[in-house]
């Protein structure tokens, strides 16, 4: 969208979001959703009542006028995070996040007075998965990845870095088509165009991915061009019978996680799929490879180093960046940390996880734009996403075989259908913590990646 | 967007527009209406009262069973005339144009029973200009262009085309981006895309552009971009004060297509204008202008010559197409002659107005898409753009002087900020007829464009 289009969008937006909340709150929603649940019905019924039971509920409790002060004061927040940011001083944005923390305090009180604040919060994100579950999970992955880091990150040092210089962006695009046509993305239910921040949305006729490129980082712009595939795949496999109905919907940002981060961790920054794209990446960049061995490559793509910024993190201290958050969110929702205290707790934490203290808040606890916009729970569900992609990545092959060969072929067919019939294909039929079991045979948790981590950054043959 | 999402999208935007209906046709906003009505006010709100009282009127009277049944005739229609056109054969769809041209005559009666037919459907695109006005117009412009199309027919005989052979569409589109923004088009509120058809949507923060290239025809590609540029311009210089009521929206289709047309005619095929891109042009195809002056070329590009496509039509013989549609429909709305005659019909006014019968019905009466969509009353709206466009250039060079030498110097400052003044910024305020008496001073009338037809094509020095 032209930058200049903002206000017109978010006045249509604001005005389809506000009817359709008063279509769905309306009170006959409520007598004839009570009257459908008391009839005799079918699994698939069943689920779209609880589905939209949920969504009923929560949508129904929450006063309005707590509706607009939350609206209201993360309007008023976003510019005084911006300045704060650009001033390195949580001092700055503290006051207006602790109203924001006051008001999603009360939110969830009026949901559920007598759940932990940030339990009623998180299931805004994930409806059907604990926070206890959550927790647990990221504290044992962060446990788990604490002795495999140190070893990644003593290999690692010293090694050369063919990825470094300028690149193309005209050529970078070339490549990522060629990456995305390989993958298996249908531009008849698809395109891909360029914007700031790298994302997908749409339906399951009609699944776009925007990219982003930089000319200093080749390999930034095309593992998030199939990381975003890996969204707009999930879009592309969801039920068609179910199409405008909740179970027409994807099973939330875990599982949603999951799907892209398979595609750009699992696949994407392989061995194998190096190999598989290296003729493209020679056409794309001509000699640029010259005396390289793609092993080489593949150790400087997946190099660990601990650093401040979450987004640019590397696959496996990615996950400290998350537990900090997570603990950090816990304790300011629950009142075990002042709010002034964020930014302090913070740093103990990386040091404690990382081994490095943020030099300034801009690069700790301003760095997220999520707090300004409310938004508390959403960063486990990045974490729980890449446990879930190990942990299908682990049932894939298990049941497949080893798909290194398939990979290197550039034979992404088996592992396509696999997805569609486990994960795409139902919806939100299944409550999440049953759709992971029916679809690995084990509960969520954080093992597969350990192992996963463990064999590729620490002990594997090619590690 | 990507062919396989038409089914969501269609599926969303008949949600959308249902729900738009309801709300707009609620008995309470009759009842406002009345009130409102009833009150003293000023001119802005006299100005927004009867645009939507109009509306509301047509949204009213009509029975929903009546609108489902159009919506199903050319549901149906739709595949029949594609058959019909494939087959060159009139009479595969002449049934569906009998029900679909009942159902006209019953929406028409149901609005206005005491009017004829084709000036309430006329009403639908034009809702202040009288049908009366569109015949004598057309008419007269029918008759005043006769002559000067045999002139310009036999001048162009014989004549070199430079644009012949074939044209890389990459470097047409080159040419076009900065055409586009030589024209003054701001991406910061708006967009270029490629679709198969070229068309212009959106709103005064965001008005976007498509277009296509053949590449055997570089001339089509461009104006086609300079035509919807005028489009979007319009767009974008409506009043922001009036966003999202009836007053911040254009005044309707014969004004818009007088942009577009004052933009793609009276700028993109002048002389002056080829002399200001031939640099770009020689940049984007080098060589291939080598030993053509530019008076050669734009003869090429004003070539007239009389064929059976209209969109493939001249700047001239475009309006003897629309001359004959107009007379076609009008007798086959108001039943003076029957639905299977309009194949002979067609063909006899197009030998009476070019001198050339359509060997098949796909060349005649059967070429358009608009019949089977249930739109009567369109056609005649590109013909009084033309005409108006002509008028407006004519009041802003009787204003701003002979505008050639700013136009040789890409300098459209006067021209775009005249047209702000005059048309864009009054949005809806002010009915069409009324609207074009404040802005050349005289009534719409076709007078300026045979003026400038003669001078351009049959008496001018460089004709």
């Amino acid at each position: 969208m032209p930058a200049g289009g903002t206000v017109a969008r978010a006045a249509e937006l604001g005005t389809l979001s506000a009817v359709a909340h008063e279509f769905f709150t309306d009170e006959n929603v409520g007598r004839f959703l009570a009257e459908a649940e008391r009839e005799e019905t079918d699994d698939v019924h069943r689920a779209l009542l609880r589905e939209t039971r949920h969504a009923y509920d929560r949508a129904t409790c929450v006063p309005t006028s707590l509706v607009e002060r939350f609206s209201r004061a993360t309007s008023a927040a976003l510019p005084l995070w911006v300045k704060a940011r650009a001033a390195k001083d949580f001092g700055l944005f503290a006051p207006s996040l602790q109203e924001i923390l006051e008001l999603r305090r009360e939110y969830a009180a009026a949901i559920d007075p007598h759940a932990s604040p940030y339990a009623v919060v998180f299931e805004d994100y994930e409806p059907w998965i604990p926070l206890e579950t959550a927790r647990t999970n990221i504290a044992q992955l962060r446990d788990g990845l604490k002795p495999i880091i140190a070893k990644a990150v003593k290999r690692a040092e010293g090694a050369p870095n063919p990825f470094a210089g300028s690149w193309s962006v005209e050529n970078q695009h070339v490549l990522g088509r060629r990456v995305l046509a390989a993958l298996g993305y249908d531009l008849n239910h698809g395109r891909l165009d360029l914007s700031a921040h790298p994302f997908s949305t749409g339906n399951v006729y009609d699944a776009r991915v925007t990219t982003r490129y930089h000319e200093n980082d080749v390999l930034s712009g095309l593992l998030s061009t199939i990381h975003e595939f890996g969204h707009s795949f999930y879009t592309l496999g969801l039920p068609k019978e179910h199409f405008g109905t909740p179970l027409g919907d994807a099973r939330d940002l875990s599982v949603h996680e999951s799907q892209s981060r398979l595609w750009e961790n699992h696949v994407g920054r392989s061995l194998p799929f190096l190999e598989f794209i290296a003729p493209a990446f020679d056409e794309a960049f001509p000699g640029r490879f010259a005396g390289i061995s793609v092993p080489d490559a593949w150790r400087a793509a997946n190099r660990v180093k601990p650093s401040f910024i979450r987004v640019e993190a590397d696959e496996l201290t990615y996950h400290m960046h998350i537990a900090v958050r997570f603990e950090v969110e816990e304790a300011a929702m629950s009142g075990a940390i002042e709010t002034k205290e964020i930014a302090s707790f913070w740093n103990e934490k990386m040091e404690s996880y990382l081994g490095i203290t943020p030099p300034d808040d801009s690069q700790g606890c301003l760095q997220d734009i999520h707090w300004s916009h409310g938004s508390f729970g959403y960063f486990p569900t990045y974490s729980l996403g890449s446990m879930l992609a190990a942990q299908l990545w682990e049932s894939f092959e298990r049941e497949n075989g080893d798909y290194t060969d398939a990979i290197r072929r550039g034979d992404f067919t088996a592992l396509r259908a696999w997805l569609r019939d486990r994960i795409h294909r139902h919806g939100k039929l299944y409550k999440t913590t049953e759709l992971i079991e029916r679809a690995t045979g084990s509960k969520l948790a954080p093992d597969a990646f350990i192992r996963y981590a463990d064999a590729k950054f620490a002990t594997g043959a090619n590690a």
